[in-house]
């Protein structure tokens, strides 16, 4: 395995924009940062998109620079994966108003000189498209073999054919969904007023100082619930205490889901930002691309010419198999090609992520199916 | 109707103890809140004990004294109800360690003459039931004619007969569970953990000061989304936007469950005590009837010859109806009598609170059906 393939190309682009924002801010300059695994072809015909989720990054299939963990998706991308940088050139930004290099509120306004902060305006999934668009055209991409996201990363890839109809030729969306519900809704504004109602938050001003880590934590532990399934909860813990013969009657993490859960919140904190957790959960939030199109699903998808792979986990309550079904309802009635499959598994939205042999059979074959 | 009727006789007991808790701590002396409704009979055979959830108390069917509201189960307890003080002596007290009026945490610690804070013991579903027997002894109740609850009214209402078994008769479990899984574990530890990560918390020694409002607002808001189902999130709210014509592209609630979610968190901090969510969530988490029994159900049952009756909602998610079978698949194997049906309803786990005929009609013919 060459360094390029275990590090990536990591690198950081200045586009000089602007970028119209969908609240209708110019933004620029625009920093996106990205990796790069592969080569592209002469004929620019093997680049593959990966879009990432809520709290992901570019380091996709290289090792994190502030964890030193594998990857994200090296289960999905890599020598004899489905994704496979011998044959595909393989690109993994970080998203507009993320934490890892990219234009975010933690990003330097270029008019104060100062972070941002609450004063970066607010995004949506398709300004993350958008600049993502924006860094293909500085890389010499015109048009993507495909684009392949998982939850979040799904939604980007719903939204990529449906905003540049003629850059893509295939779509992946797995565990993923084309509009927030009101319960999804609720569980992420759960996570903004628990950072919100830290006093270091201090209205998004916190650079320079201490961050918001114990009210990031709670947002984390919320939403670390709803990847989860509760099947594969009780599988993994169940009632069983930590490291103890018998209660404490007290109120140290006595069971073991309650040490595991505040380990998520307390690691989370080391590799993200707040307010970015501000801004992209409300991009989430924001997402319904029905309304992008008149009010029907459908229509986000008649100008495209792309195939669609759609795949579900039966345990995914956060984005359950029905919202998988309506977006292939509304392609069917779009008349564009797709595939659609739910996979069984006991570990939920988390799914994606994991060893899934299923999954990769799936997106292989749909991905060698056609160009 | 009568101003007793209306208002139900409020009082407190001070009960002289000691209660011996689970945690082993010996609690004296033992302040209980309740309320009655209707008149003892002198054969003492017509006495009802109902037994409230997480955050209710014993204003179960006059106004509450703070928020001015109705009893929070005036659909089941009242004249012409199921349960009626007409014919019934109907009895609810504030459970042990929650704050209108029983010990808890805001009590006064005898030892120091300031509010215990979390110096209190820690308590659970059998100390409640332990000190509502204290209470009963109290009031000249020997029997119950039945045990009534819902959600941790529920959970009591189990714990009833395991503990006294030749002291109740009947006994109604709705929409609860005889053990808290992981993920309701899960949830309840986020929601204390955003209690404690407010700084106001102190440690629970904020008595005299300013209350934790926001960590127990972040706290209601979680647990909230775990009351309702996703369908009735989607049916009340969906992604309807808040008295605005389109996005604000900020960070106000924008979608009406956001500002429905946030009135929750703000209400609540005017009428609950943060420390007792605690103690209360910490008894509900260490509900476990089986573990108390030598890890066998059906052993918390064999020496009881009360009558059973179960009642779940199809939409809960919090204590789905599989909790409830495996209830009455304990009871069968004890050779109780029970009676058990899953309800359809749209409004999850708080179906129980709410407009429910089904429930009122199951619950009326059980209790008519014997004594």
């Amino acid at each position: 395995m060459s360094d390029d393939m275990r590090f990536g190309l990591s690198r950081q682009a200045t586009l000089p924009g602007p970028l119209r924002l969908d609240g209708g801010v110019l933004l620029s300059p625009v920093d996106i940062a990205y990796e790069t695994y592969g080569t592209l072809a002469p004929d620019g015909g093997n680049a593959i998109l990966i879009c990432h989720a809520l709290t992901g990054d570019q380091h996709v299939a290289s090792d994190h620079p502030r964890t030193g963990k594998p990857g994200w998706w090296t289960r999905m991308i890599g020598p004899g994966k489905p994704i496979d940088p011998a044959r595909d050139f393989i690109v993994c930004s970080n998203v507009l108003g993320s934490c890892m290099g990219s234009s975010g509120p933690a990003s330097i306004n270029p008019a104060t000189g100062r972070p941002w902060g609450m004063a970066f305006p607010v995004i949506t999934i398709r300004d993350m498209v958008r600049a993502q668009a924006m860094l293909l055209d500085h890389l010499g991409v015109d048009r993507l073999k495909a684009v392949v996201g998982g939850s979040m990363g799904g939604m980007q890839a719903l939204s990529w054919p449906a905003t540049f109809p003629d850059r893509v030729g295939a779509v992946v969306v797995i565990a993923s969904t084309a509009r927030h519900t009101a319960q999804n809704i609720a569980f992420h504004e759960v996570g903004r007023q628990a950072i919100m109602a830290d006093p270091t938050w201090a209205g998004g001003d916190y650079y320079g100082g201490e961050p918001p880590a114990a009210g990031l934590a709670v947002a984390r532990m919320a939403a670390h619930i709803t990847y989860l399934s509760e099947a594969g909860l009780t599988e993994k813990f169940g009632r069983r205490l930590q490291a103890r013969e018998a209660k404490s009657f007290g109120f140290d993490a006595d069971f073991q889901v309650e040490s595991y859960l505040r380990h998520q919140g307390l690691s989370f904190v080391d590799r993200f930002d707040a307010n970015s957790y501000l801004y992209i959960t409300r991009a989430m939030d924001y997402f319904d691309l029905a309304e992008e199109h008149g009010g029907l699903l459908a229509n986000a998808f008649r100008a495209t010419r792309a195939r669609f792979c759609l795949v579900s986990f039966d345990t995914d309550w956060l984005y359950p198999t029905i919202e998988s079904r309506s977006i292939v309802q509304a392609l069917n009635a779009a008349g564009a090609p797709v595939s659609f499959v739910e996979l069984s598994s006991p570990y939920g939205h988390d799914a994606f992520l994991l060893d899934a042999p299923e999954m990769n059979r799936v997106v292989d074959g749909f991905l060698k199916g056609g160009r």
